[in-house]
């Protein structure tokens, strides 16, 4: 018994999109919503998300992150070469790729680092509808790169920022970074918005009610101090392996609760990790944000005492649904360079 | 200790080339030679190539095969969907990425199944180069999909073929791949070649003097047949599985050395294992044609009796470096779209 191998190739359409055509396409609320749409996704199981596989030789890495959902199929591929910011490029490149659930065949390509910076900002800002103080005006920074500055985006977005304000241990000069912030907050229409820079992350914590952190710190960035964090809404992005926290002490000591995405953030990031073996948090004040989510709309908020916190590892779930709402976006405004492959 | 995650993505380009535009790119020659580029690399062991990477979800599957050259990574990412043909849709679809081999940056984008059919020919191609008879003017090929189109491109490209015989199980009525091959062969010069279509492998067999297969085959494709089967030199391409085969015991029997690319074949492949194991077949009589190849190249070419073998598995390596070929071609040419991401 046998049979054609396959058919002939060819003559299929495919939709690219580079960087800025992206955020033509889509409104931070509408990556927003494909973030809830993510967990909601997750917690009905309606998915199937392989664990990240790696190819590396030497100190590059090439990684590969697929998750099937029902009605597309997504891949992110992304670069790591810690060598490149010696060279003036990204340390971290890369494409995702969506392909149809029911063919497998290709249909969308777009960038895939700034998929990530564009979900992992909404991500935060997620967090920040349902954990930050409803008139929370003052958002602090600490690490000031792309990741960083996307989720200053959608703090702005979701709550009335009236003052920024930055730390980075390595950048002194962050007028760079400044010019770009201001930049896109004046393309969201947030002219108003004021900048300050910290000389340290106590000051930073001294003057802000959220604080963000978008680094791969290995030691805990904040003083280890509860008078100084007690009452902030806290957001960890960054340092998200198991030796490494951006946290200290005192913020598992004042919160009630904390939240995460996955059952394994509390393997995989140190910021879980350590507290838990340090018994300093407990695995039952470990929540997961999806259940806030569910729960607050179903007019069941968490009790909640004045110290939040939200630790974020990722998932590979938000990329592919967020390409595809960025897919769709485009797809009915005519954004867009279509390919036949 | 911190640092940016990263810096800004963007403004880099990478080149989209379709199927029409690769084979606008190269010659048929110029992808045979790749294939002994790949195969030297191979030798000299300057490359990474993990194993495949597969993500399933029912009986859909995407498959990542990457491979790491000193000059360039490629990653090749195909769909396997099993109910495609019902659709008239191929079986198999999918993309081959290009990346430096300095930055990761991505560097091209071509068609993934087109990518396999060509390198797939020209490893065919290459087999034939070192194996068969210099006057070879007839060649059978068993499985007329696009693999085994592309076989008979290659075949006719290095030996003087006047004839073709063709037989497939499953599709009795030849006629539309007659016409894409028939055209197919005009695009490169060759219009004088007589198709013809058999009733039976054993006609198939009587009539070729080089006979591929290129199928799906569980059991063996020709009769067992030692006097129909001496003195002809076979191509087997396809079942590359442990419990499948396209080639009877005969052909173990009447050949000294059988042909193949890697070690792992012996078990990845029936077509070797099953001939082993029955003791048909045994271990010092597989050789890996790049030993040929280099053996030949240094004028101390192999002793061969009449018939001749060469089993393929296939292997990254000449995904990534055709691919490569391809690239550079095209860049030289003018040929594709250029995207900025």
């Amino acid at each position: 018994m046998f049979y054609f191998i396959h058919k002939y190739s060819g003559g299929f359409d495919m939709l690219f999109l580079s960087e800025q055509e992206m955020w033509q396409s889509v409104t931070l609320e509408d990556v927003m919503d494909a973030i809830e749409d993510a967990y909601a996704i997750h917690k009905s199981g309606n998915y199937k998300m392989p664990d990240r596989f790696i190819a590396q030789r030497d100190k590059n890495m090439m990684l590969y992150m697929p998750c099937f959902l029902d009605s597309v199929i997504g891949t992110k591929m992304l670069s790591e070469f810690p060598d490149n910011p010696s060279l003036g490029i990204p340390y971290l490149n890369g494409l995702m790729i969506l392909n149809d659930a029911t063919t497998g065949l290709p249909k969308a390509i777009m960038n895939g680092s700034a998929l990530t910076a564009m979900r992992t900002g909404a991500v935060g800002g997620v967090a920040l509808r349902y954990l930050a103080p409803e008139d929370a005006a003052s958002v602090g920074l600490v690490g000031c790169g792309m990741q960083g500055l996307h989720q200053l985006l959608y703090a702005c977005e979701v709550r009335p920022i009236t003052d920024i304000y930055l730390y980075d241990a390595y950048a002194k000069d962050l007028s760079g970074f400044i010019e770009r912030l201001s930049a896109r907050l004046a393309s969201f229409g947030k002219n108003a918005i004021q900048i300050h820079t910290c000389a340290d992350t106590r000051e930073l914590a001294e003057h802000s009610r959220v604080l963000i952190s978008a680094t791969q710190a290995v030691d805990p960035l904040y003083p280890d101090d509860e008078e100084l964090l007690r009452g902030k809404c806290f957001v960890a992005i960054g340092s998200w392996r198991p030796e490494r926290r951006e946290l200290p002490d005192a913020v598992w000591k004042l919160v009630k609760n904390a939240y995460t995405e996955l059952p394994y953030a509390c393997e995989e990031s140190g910021d879980l990790k350590i507290p838990l073996e340090k018994g300093v948090l407990t695995q039952e004040r470990v929540h997961f944000i999806e259940d806030l989510i569910e729960d607050t709309k179903q007019g069941h908020p968490h009790e909640q005492n004045e110290t939040r916190c939200f630790k974020s590892v990722g998932m590979g779930l938000f990329d592919v649904r967020t390409a595809q709402l960025i897919y769709e976006k485009a797809l009915g405004k005519g954004i867009g360079q279509k390919l036949n492959f």
